[in-house]
């Protein structure tokens, strides 16, 4: 992937330890690893012993499936820049169907929120909400209630404001001036995982254990995060120094929680042609009047308002990923979190 | 997590630029992110198309099942150091149940292999194996055929050697001297996530595509995976300059293929006295045996053989884990693969 030789990292990274970090410069980190936080223990009874071969040729085992399961787990990882210039750390939450990966490398192959903010000198979590990724799924219903849901490559094209809504995979017509990377879209669906609607509760509360574990922090949300980000700040309101919701698909139960957290919410562009995000985008502005109503401050950036044109629903994968971190940035550095 | 100023940061960074860097020492990187690699478009028709709202309170969406679905891919999240010193790059498979966390922190929160082999200067290549983890699952039983199946907390203690062996769990009855972290036992099964076991051919078919976009390279197989790191390496025997089996559950299939393929298997301890393991074993000796008739070369370490006492399944997870890492690391340097 590299092709730099070692004396040139060397010489690299002088420059890094002089303080010269960039963001295109390497990534010097003190610490990164991963854990798993949260979950609970289910007890399944009255199943049939099985036996399973678990590799071809292989010894059977018997295979209970009674007993003790550990479920609703979260999996996190994070990173720890060994020049910190964040005040707290950043935690990164996904939308629905997708885990942590949206926020790494971008479908077309350039640096995600994750090193951006990360090489900006903020420790950043980066986390896959419960039943997704590497956190695990449970049985189902028997743990789970009902069943996954599963997405067709038509299905985010149309309803992420890539294409021109229902029945535009077909035609392959996305809204003019779209920043998302469509070269690189059987790459992004790839990133894809079965998702259920019924799991909200348990997410939440590995969501909070996650705050209780590392914050204060900075939560970014995305999406069907909106929700979890603002429930759970809402439940810790001293541990969450501000709340950046990119595209929020909802919000919390009472604002009025919020009034000593910052918020900034992010939307893209071709909301007002959309058939259900004008609607989604009120229920969001519903939200941020009970917060300010409670004397809290929101910051909405309708992205088009500030000249930035052409963003999908996946604005941290849109080839303007970087403007629009940027513009995050700036925010968290007016809230007095970055020194 | 911690606490360094960045005075002591910068230090830190000046002594690792000249070249000083140490396994306690912090972590360069010249690179880091993801990608998903391989998988196919799987067709479903005839279902019924459903309403799902995705967020409570939010816009119903139309969801057609009906489709083309991206299924069977796989995720690698991949980190290059600064001073490479790995002649090739280290590629991290996971056993059945698991994913790439494996070889993240362990469950008692060290360093695992990926930050060890990181920090002796190998690009490392941390995978999810097709239908776990971050590489996402596909319908059932309509893509994979059969079902998952999900572990109890009981079933790892007693199969994979830190027990001793079936109905020791209720009795929490660990094998004497085991090096697993039993005080972690609960951190370790959050990290089991369900599997299948007919998905072989499209996950040796992932792994394949990996190791053509990525390699020559070292791969480190654990347990499931010695199957697929075998199949793997005769199919590519030019691109896999070798190969590092840690308890294999399993062989490959033509052995001479790898006549040119230097290969270490690694086995933990208590294996005479499990029901299963001997077997397991045997398997892999008659594998390599074949090997070494067509004028290949494998060396076999039984860890008790020499001293090293104590190994569950779960080498890398084992309170000795960095000293399995050490004799893998003189092993590969023997090889003439570190420079």
């Amino acid at each position: 992937m590299l092709q730099f030789g070692r004396a040139t990292s060397v010489a690299a990274w002088l420059f890094v330890a002089a303080g010269c970090t960039t963001t295109s410069a390497p990534i010097a980190l003190e610490e990164m690893g991963s854990f798993h936080v949260g979950g609970r223990d289910v007890t399944i009874s009255g199943r049939a012993v099985k036996e399973i071969v678990f590799s071809p040729g292989g010894v059977p085992a018997k295979v209970d499936p009674n007993g003790v399961y550990a479920v609703e787990q979260m999996y996190v990882q994070y990173f720890i820049p060994a020049d910190r210039r964040g005040k707290v750390p950043l935690l990164l939450w996904h939308g629905g169907g997708l885990t942590g990966v949206s926020y790494e490398t971008t479908p077309d192959g350039r640096e995600g929120w994750l090193n951006w903010f990360l090489k900006k000198g903020w420790s950043v979590y980066n986390s896959d909400a419960v039943e997704r990724g590497r956190s695990g799924w449970a049985m189902y219903p028997d743990i789970f209630p009902g069943e996954p849901v599963f997405l067709t490559k038509a299905n985010p094209f149309e309803r992420f404001r890539i294409g021109e809504g229902p029945g535009s995979w077909e035609r392959k017509a996305v809204l003019p001036g779209n920043q998302f990377p469509m070269d690189a879209y059987d790459q992004f669906v790839k990133q894809a995982v079965p998702r259920w609607t019924t799991t909200d509760k348990p997410t939440i509360a590995a969501y909070t254990a996650l705050v209780d574990k590392v914050c204060p922090c900075v939560i970014v949300v995305h999406s069907q995060a909106g929700l979890f980000g603002a429930r759970v700040a809402e439940a810790r309101p001293d541990k969450v120094k501000a709340l950046v919701m990119v595209e929020p698909a909802n919000g919390g139960s009472d604002g009025a929680k919020l009034r000593d957290v910052p918020v900034l919410a992010v939307y893209g562009d071709y909301i007002e042609r959309d058939a259900r995000w004008p609607k989604m985008r009120s229920i969001g502005y519903r939200y941020f009047d009970t917060i300010r109503q409670a004397g809290g401050s929101v910051d909405v950036v309708n992205l088009p308002q500030v000249g930035i044109r052409g963003n999908s629903h996946m604005v941290m994968m849109d080839r303007n990923s970087d403007q629009v971190a940027a513009l995050i940035q700036k925010w968290l550095e007016e809230k007095g979190l970055y020194q």
